[in-house]
């Protein structure tokens, strides 16, 4: 499809140059553009054919940008992007040194707020709107969020902050696609579902073109009235018992909508919050079909849709765990899998599917899946939490004061834990071994490969009291996990590979600590090195024992891991020794104090040293007499 | 004022046995019994005056333990204890070795989850209705909780959870006091505020008793019409928009309305919510008149009430940073003071009277605190957010993706780090350092006395980046901070005192590496040992070359800090140590890998070996040769 519009398009003034008749044909051209680049690049997808036409309303009708756009979550901005001067950075997408795939604030001034994770909108375009009441400048902000991200607390606290504020510039959109990544499941959704369905949306569907003017609060009775006097059809929505001047819901797809809509709220002010209905994977057919699958596909010929994959490919540490639950709560009936609005992304569909009964989807909701597994495990029940590491940082809190304080029995399977590749820095779950290790009572198994990580899975589930199991993105070494439900000692680490020069006797030679999936090119650079190799499998309860037996036997350790070196599980392994008085040469390898950008994992691991030749060199680079 | 009644309750069998007219009775014997009790031990008095009546009337009507009641922010669970086994116990409230102030599963079969901070009860209570559904057991769960807890996102994520769950038991009591220890200042307050007040509490003050039954969906048309039907009174609420029953307000301090219709509120079954009007301090004038002076006392002779000190005490490090804040916004236009809640704990008292319009209290929601200064730094303006290091555990997230990763300028002062003495394990800051100093781009300050602590706010404030500023509860060691805004370099130690061992050249002593105000402690232990002893401000960036310094110099390093040893300062230290390739031996000393219980603070650090008399008997035992 030719884009001759939209191949004149450098920035949203061009934009405005153009005659709204002509919006139409742009969107067809910025939808067919999104769908050839995201085919050619991968990333997401279904998300972004939902918010074209939102996405020319407002650069078109908003003057960005002077007016701020806050895109929660933000994977859905590369019409945003394309509009704003990205067109051929597309091609590069999520690649390292390339574009991301999130609004990032050093890539373009279009870009107000870094977004990534979810519900951070309202809170950022708030501050933002403060700040200018503050200064007296006159000017827009406009917070875009998904009906699944409304379901974080994160928002509501927002919506409680921005609707005491009457006197800032505040315009929260709600996406209402009915999808997050998992479809939606809390009452919010249904709330918002009765708001758009049957006489309340036929009924109200053409509010927008007449939108009335922001009520001050004097006249509160008399909108009340009003409220009454349309009846069932536009009863006080919960937008507007929290402050808001709520319009809509209006049809995200409809440009005849959506412009005078936007034009009329933009000459309000205070708080205000416009509905719109948008479909996720809009144009395109196999998208909207299955806009899960198209979510976040991989490259893929739009002509012919995805094709499942003939090998099928090696197994992901996730499907490992979505296996081990599934085999485990076959097992024990005690077994509860609860995820925060991730069950494709963290395995668990084979679960829901076969134990629906057990199977929890608390929406995009961390803190809450935290402390409701509490409650579960006060009356003797087990649950799994299946999350990100990076999630987990949302439910921090409650694991330390709801959970480990109380020494509950909860097991948290930590998904995407180290660098997670294309998602980059804002997904990175390089954080969680320094956070998790320093909490009293808790668990912190690194399995090396999918092998270990059913061994540790199984461990750490039937210890009881918390504890988490950390994995990577992706696939491992392709190790073939057992079919049974084997455990491990806790807290014992294993000996892969001994030194010849420790061996011999004395003390000689280097002995490598591993922890997690870096194990395995550990191990190889081990073997060059004619080093020990221990594969340390929990940070906690550390492997004292092994640990001085190694630190007697060896001229220096060397840790590994991939997470943050600050606070890590060579900072515990220096801990054991400082606390046994045990003074031996350290070498802490793992992830450095910077946030890491987006780009091929094994590139960006191999780029930081933490591949097999990287560890070999610096061992050898540091301990050059130790080892062969 | 006598006790009889309440002298021969033992459990809440004991109260099933009284006539339901002797309860108002019983009610003042227990309302006198919390006033004298508490004006002998300290601790919360307002909110617990408040729930005398609510408290009563569900061990009246509930069969606890069996039924699970899990309060929220569990400090107005003084009448619960009284209730349950404990009247004697509350003598040695808070008390080291005595019962804690808030609920504990290790102290009481009737504590059915250990809660203080702020709006977990409904998660909590949801998860074990989940299983109970799943056991098929018959049993009520009940969260009570306040009206400022519910602006907390994390209770709207339970209430949007727990509303698409028709088939559990639940049933949520809203204790709407209108005063959360700040005074609320949300949406959803003004919500509440209308509910109650007018023509609507009015007319719906006597609804309780004729509950209506739960609406099957069905049904839910009719509903709508019979809201409508009974017009302005009672519209549907936000609650019943979220899938409750929503029955209120009642008067939560007439025993007439609540017994009923906790009663008729019993029998009914799904999520349901009952809004329940109290006052703080109710039933002693002088709290009723001052509920914030009064929420939480120290002694006090209550024929009198508090009296103001007549020798002001020594000021606190709260009271500094209060201060200082002053000072700052005073020079600095661009200063923003946000608190989630906490004004008086976190000392903005003061700023809120002088600088009303660059004040924010965004409730308790600490997620949204953290994520609103970041909208307002990137603005240009300097917000300043005052938290306690525990709070921020509730913003971990926010921290890390929001400030950090874009690299904000967003100054924490973070209060209450270390223990915190009567509050106990819940509240302890322990975490931060660790937890904070692994995210790339942040500054961790560790002020060692109140003239440090007000240069290290200035300092971290003029940098332009994120940062945190961490100081104990209550007053370190009187230095009177300089009237200026001077700073100090970033990331840099002073030598507080050199070791004769040292000064006389070649490697020999002890050198003492403090971090925070057990700088204090350490310097006295330096002298008894002859050791050099350093203040190094920063945990990060960390002083590398001071480090390096005393390493080379020392026979040994020790490093002292009030935060956990996992992942603390001290392996800040050994982390430099090992990147450059330095092998020395190291001790750490710090907070232990357990949960510490309440007690007096100075009492706690000296059983932990970290006054000067531990520090000094820990290094001499470890290092007995390089110490006089």
């Amino acid at each position: 499809m030719p884009t001759d519009m939209l191949d004149r398009i450098e920035s949203p003034a061009d934009l405005k140059k153009l005659d709204r008749c002509q919006l139409s044909a742009l969107a067809d051209e910025l939808r067919a553009f999104v769908l050839e680049s995201v085919s050619r690049t991968g990333g997401h997808l279904s998300s972004n054919l939902g918010t074209v036409e939102l996405t020319l309303a407002l650069h078109y009708v908003f003057d960005t940008p002077d007016d701020r756009i806050v895109w929660d979550v933000g994977h859905q901005t590369y019409p945003h992007k394309i509009l704003t001067g990205r067109r051929a950075g597309m091609a590069t997408l999520r690649q390292q040194g390339g574009i991301s795939g999130f609004p990032r604030r050093s890539e373009s001034d279009y870009d107000a707020f870094g977004t990534a994770h979810s519900s951070t909108s309202i809170s950022a375009a708030l501050g933002m709107a403060a700040a200018a009441r503050y200064a007296g400048i006159d000017r827009r902000h406009i917070a875009v969020i998904g009906d699944g991200a409304m379901s974080a607390g994160m928002a509501f606290e927002a919506l409680n902050n921005g609707g005491v504020m009457p006197d800032v510039d505040l315009l929260v959109i709600l996406n209402d696609n009915d999808m997050s990544i998992s479809p939606p499941v809390g009452a919010l959704n249904r709330y918002l579902a009765r708001l758009m369905s049957g006489k309340f949306y036929a009924a109200a569907r053409n509010v927008g073109k007449a939108v009335l003017s922001h009520v001050p609060p004097v006249f509160e009775l008399a909108r009340r009235i009003e409220e009454h006097a349309k009846g069932m059809v536009t009863p006080a929505t919960m937008f507007e018992e929290l402050g808001f001047n709520y319009v809509g819901p209006i049809d995200g797809h409809d440009l005849d909508s959506l412009i005078p809509t936007l034009q009329n709220m933009r000459k309000l002010s205070g708080p205000r919050f416009l509905h719109v209905v948008t479909r996720k994977g809009q144009g395109y057919k196999l998208a909207e079909a299955d806009p899960v699958l198209y979510h976040g596909p991989g490259k893929f010929d739009p002509a012919v849709g995805i094709s499942k994959p003939s090998t099928p490919p090696r197994k992901t540490f996730t499907q490992v765990f979505g296996d081990w639950l599934c085999d485990m709560a076959a097992e024990d009936t005690r077994l509860i899998g609860i995820t925060p609005a991730m069950r494709e992304g963290s395995g668990l569909v084979e679960f829901e599917r076969r134990f629906p009964e057990r199977y929890f989807d608390v929406g995009i909701a961390e803190q809450h899946a935290v402390t409701f597994a509490g409650g579960l495990a006060c009356e003797g029940l087990k649950p799994v939490v299946a999350i990100y590491s990076t999630f987990l940082q949302r439910g921090y809190d409650q694991l330390i004061h709801d959970v480990a304080l109380q020494d509950l029995d909860v097991t948290f399977a930590l998904d995407r834990a180290g660098l997670v590749g294309a998602d980059g820095a804002t997904h990175a779950g390089n954080y969680d071994i320094a956070f998790v290790r320093c909490i009293p009572n808790m668990v912190v198994a690194t399995p090396s490969d999918e092998a270990e990580c059913r061994l540790l899975l199984s461990t750490c589930y039937r210890h009881p009291g918390p504890a988490t199991v950390r994995y990577p993105r992706g696939a491992g070494r392709g190790a073939a996990p057992a079919a049974n439900l084997d455990t491990v000692p806790l807290g014992k680490g294993v000996v892969r590979r001994e030194s010849g020069r420790a061996q011999s006797g004395g003390q000689a030679g280097v002995a490598i600590l591993a922890f997690g999936t870096l194990a395995v090119p550990a191990l190889q650079a081990g073997l060059a090195l004619d080093a020990t190799v221990a594969d340390m499998r929990f940070v906690k309860p550390i492997d004292r024992e092994l640990i001085l037996d190694l630190a007697a036997r060896h001229a220096a350790l060397v840790t590994v891991e991939e997470g943050s070196i600050m606070g890590g599980a060579g900072s515990a392994v220096c801990e054991v020794l400082n606390e046994a008085g045990v003074t031996v040469p350290v070498m802490q390898l793992g992830l450095p104090d910077r946030f890491i950008d987006h780009g091929d994992q094994a590139a960006l691991l191999a780029g930081l040293g933490l591949d097999a030749a990287g560890i070999e060199a610096s061992v050898r680079g540091r301990f050059p007499d130790q080892v062969s």
